[in-house]
């Protein structure tokens, strides 16, 4: 192994593939949900549920998750990778997402940010603490509700669509 | 989707196969150092470079991390599945793990926690905050200097090691 610089890291964990991705939703004061898409999630404590999402400062989402300290974190199939690609490379603040992908929501039961139809998980979280980390933010989220889908499969990608060159890479293979 | 009771969502998370996992190596005061096998890892900023793991507050490794305020991230190769399971269901308050895998190690440059030869990226991190997330703490690493190996593949798990059966069934596999 060799010794890289630091400013190489980001595109050194491209390289790192299969990627794996959330699609995170919440909505605005009106109740005008959104979708983004996510890498950095983990999850962070057994009892009680706790999961983690890392959302950069400037993204749309972050303002969202601030105002409401809800969101709704949803695990996409492997049938979901044009919607993916396209939520991942749209801001909210400029489209309804779910209006130009398609991608079917429901109510949830105790937070207003919506579930998506035909992901394999959807878990319904409430934000419990955060921290400020460099240019993101982390959320930590008490998981209050949670839905599973039998016999999906993970969405797993090979591209990525941080850049223009990437997404019409990723696109190609789709 | 149906919507699942919290308690078995611990259960469900272990049916988003594949499972990937990294290895977190930490010392103890007298600079002996331990590795343990972690799932709940990302990332939390470009710049600075920023990771956060989260690891239990039983852990071995816990202990570790809140003396030293020190610890080194690496991915595992495809290659380094027996090491990994070995580390992931032995405490290394109880046995050297280094000494019973062979896994060999390299002396990190900023930090006294070890680097792990054969893993594609390794990321010496120093502790800037940290976090209390229910039965884990959240720490989060400043990446202070990083090595890559070109050319390996990723590891990933169709099984998992948190109970002895599942061992079983994850050894049979390799």
């Amino acid at each position: 192994m060799r010794e890289i610089e630091l400013k190489d890291l980001r595109a050194i964990f491209r390289k790192l593939k299969p990627e794996r991705v959330v699609l995170v939703t919440s909505v605005d004061l009106h109740g005008r949900p959104n979708v983004m898409v996510a890498e950095w999630f983990m999850r962070t404590s057994f009892e009680p549920p706790l999961v983690a999402i890392s959302i950069g400062k400037t993204r749309y989402t972050h303002k969202l998750i601030k105002e409401s300290k809800e969101f709704v974190v949803a695990f996409p199939s492997s049938e979901m990778v044009k919607e993916v690609v396209y939520c991942g490379t749209h801001s909210g603040r400029d489209v309804d997402k779910f209006k130009e992908t398609g991608l079917k929501i429901r109510e949830a039961k105790f937070v207003k940010a919506p579930l998506i139809e035909n992901c394999i998980l959807n878990l319904e979280c409430k934000v419990v603490d955060s921290l400020d980390t460099g240019d993101h933010t982390i959320f930590v989220g008490e998981v209050v509700a949670a839905y599973y889908k039998e016999g999906a499969i993970l969405l797993e990608f090979e591209g990525w669509f941080g850049s223009l060159e990437d997404f019409k890479s990723c696109c190609a293979k789709f």
